[in-house]
């Protein structure tokens, strides 16, 4: 039973001096220490408010990962596990992040520092409510969608006009996907502003569920000034949308966190902008960390990256992403793990295998858009690779006895995409 | 004369391919582009809203700098100019973020990505006020105050309890500081509420202005929760507070020009976490871009790390971020280009030196509270330092002067601390 006094963080450090002094000097650098000893550092100061090094594992020399003012031929690197005191965070997710992820990148002594894990208290973690909807939410939004949802995204991200847009949503909503979206580079553009996005949005999906029976959730993203934030989730939910989206890390875990108190329908999660501190493996923190903050801060949907996409983190690591969003975090919903980039019926397999779940929002722009047969083919091309990933079929089988049975749809995506002969 | 109606930035890009076809990949991710040709991408939209790659220069080959789903041997290195048309992005501060430093991190056909430098059009600039305050406003504030402002932050940096808090803001405040702020660690914890910092340390600098006659500026952190952002703003104003503090990069760019919008006294921007996606030279953006946000967000003051610091950044590198916020950008005033890190009598000359400047504010905090003879000497040490700097007097010299003449506190700083025999 460990100590639910503190936040216990997980980094991986280099250092040209002893792991154990370096570590020592951040847990410093984070909590009462300075750079000289100054009058007022007090025994019980020290007892009740530094940061403890718990251990540091060594784990060999190698080239410095990162620059700094020396330029030592080798470091030592190390894993540190430290120990902060909760009294100097209290439940505050701004304090607790300028603490574990704040001046400590800056400091010189070190050439790589990288959050790769956390335990949070349970009294942290139980003052945030985390996801007001996650996956059950979503799903009810979705009428009651079962197995893997299936998502898109507005194509091209950027330029389209208004009756181009209306067309695009008519066709999609038409496809009866799950959800649609707005790329994350549209947000309120005088060309395409995001009140007139809304109205026809709402206005073709109401139409479409006449036809289809299946309501179909759009994801606007909101992201934008601050001053206007609620105003634009205001609009979406007025006009009866479904679901509101925030660049969560361009925006701050604050302004989510932020969001999450007044939004009354789920908060898509995107990610742009986070590799730019978390693609080095010397630097910022890791996936499994970001996500508990963003969780915390009430995310419904999560940005995972996606499996055979064409981003930088493989396969596994993707699993991974997953999979963190599925570990218990107190009495937090999971967020939906939202799958992206160069989706297609190609991927299910793979997804399934990695993760065993079809608790999964898998938004495929291209592998939607892009079907030879249009957008209803590349919605139910995506259903039926899903349906054959989870019974164990493969892609090549399950597309021709598809056909056979009148549905070329598979068998279309499957040449298009790769994967069926 | 260059094109007011795009947004150019200059790209550090490493790819296996050809670096023409990468920056071009990355144009198309950031604009009009998906990974597959989709209907609808028309001439119009790719004419109107496509990115232009304007130049590529190629930097030779090296090994690859960023881990990627492939692991080259060898990349190539290239800056690629890069513009995005100001009519994606419109004024909004988050869309340009997104666009230009947001999922092209992610792209794994790039092994390394980093924003090196921008030029944003007019009318993107002409949109947000900037700084209120800047370097003659908090002069102002600070009751005229001359050259170099000195400042310095309350330590140890987390668990003074009210009493003890009370006892350093009263010798610091009577110590004649041009600024006091907390620790960026410091917000609004249980054993120490903001409330109290601020009823302490307003009640204490007043009662110091009595005696010195010298306004003292106190930077109270507001980080934490956006929802109460405005009611921590408010108390320290109501209180007659002249400067509110901010962890830009944990509460993001948007939460600083929301503040900006409401603040009725300088905002002392500061950089906790920032390093987490600039350290890399691979990857995030340089402090020569962030700080045009930051400034644009309307921080009026700004950490550009210190000379001689503790952190990563050469003295060359922090230099040069100070002559970046004196650059002209549009009609904006300069944010107050704000040292810190291991500052004390020895950096005021390399500081002037390398910037020629004193509209700077240097924050010490062991260099004044840890003062052989105490925090009021340990303040006129460093104004000493920066006269000597300025006039071109070493050091050694002017301790021995100042000693000669009665006043050995920089004589004592400068054994203390170094430079002086």
């Amino acid at each position: 039973m460990r100590d639910q006094r503190v936040v216990r963080c997980t980094y991986y450090l280099e250092s040209e001096i002893d792991p154990e002094r370096a570590a020592a000097a951040m847990a410093g650098e984070q909590s009462s220490g300075t750079f000289v000893a100054v009058p007022g550092e007090s025994p019980r100061i020290r007892e009740r408010h530094a940061a403890q090094v718990v251990s540091v594992r060594g784990l060999g020399v190698r080239s410095p990962s990162l620059p700094s003012r020396s330029r030592p031929e080798s470091v030592r690197a190390a894993l540190a596990v430290v120990e902060f005191p909760m009294e100097n965070i209290g439940t505050d997710l701004a304090t607790l992040q300028t603490t574990i992820a704040g001046n400590l990148f800056e400091l010189g002594e070190l050439f790589a520092c990288r959050v790769q894990d956390i335990e949070l208290p349970e009294e942290f973690v139980a003052a945030h409510p985390g996801p007001a909807f996650g996956i059950p939410g979503t799903r009810r939004l979705m009428g009651g969608a079962e197995g893997v949802m299936i998502g898109t995204i507005i194509k091209p991200n950027v330029g389209l006009a208004e009756d181009e847009f209306r067309l695009s949503v008519r066709e999609l909503a038409r496809a009866s996907v799950d959800l649609i979206k707005d790329d994350e580079l549209m947000t309120d553009p005088a060309y395409l502003p995001l009140e007139r996005r809304i109205a026809v949005a709402t206005e073709e999906i109401r139409a479409a569920e006449q036809i289809t029976g299946h309501p179909v959730m759009y994801a606007f993203n909101i992201t934008g000034d601050l001053a206007g934030l609620r105003r634009r989730h205001d609009m979406v939910v007025e006009a009866g949308g479904r679901c509101v989206m925030l660049n969560v890390p361009v925006m701050g875990l604050p302004a989510l966190a932020w969001l999450r108190e007044f939004s009354e329908v789920p908060v898509h999660g995107h990610r742009a902008g986070l590799a730019g501190s978390m693609r080095s493996p010397a630097l910022g923190m890791s996936y499994r960390v970001w996500q508990q903050l963003a969780r915390l801060a009430g995310a419904d949907h999560l940005h995972v990256s996606g499996l055979g996409s064409k981003f930088y983190e493989t396969d596994a690591e993707v699993a991974e992403n997953v999979r963190s969003l599925f570990e218990p975090l107190g009495k937090t919903l999971s967020p939906v793990p939202t799958l992206s980039s160069g989706q297609n019926v190609t991927t299910p397999a793979p997804t399934f295998a990695a993760t065993g779940s079809t608790d999964l929002l898998m938004l495929a722009g291209g592998g939607v858009a892009a079907h030879p047969d249009g957008p209803a083919a590349g919605v139910r091309s995506l259903r039926a690779a899903w349906a054959a990933a989870v019974d164990g079929v493969s892609l090549d089988v399950a597309a021709h006895t598809a056909a056979e049975a009148g549905d070329p749809a598979l068998l279309h995506a499957g040449r298009a995409f790769g994967g069926v002969a």
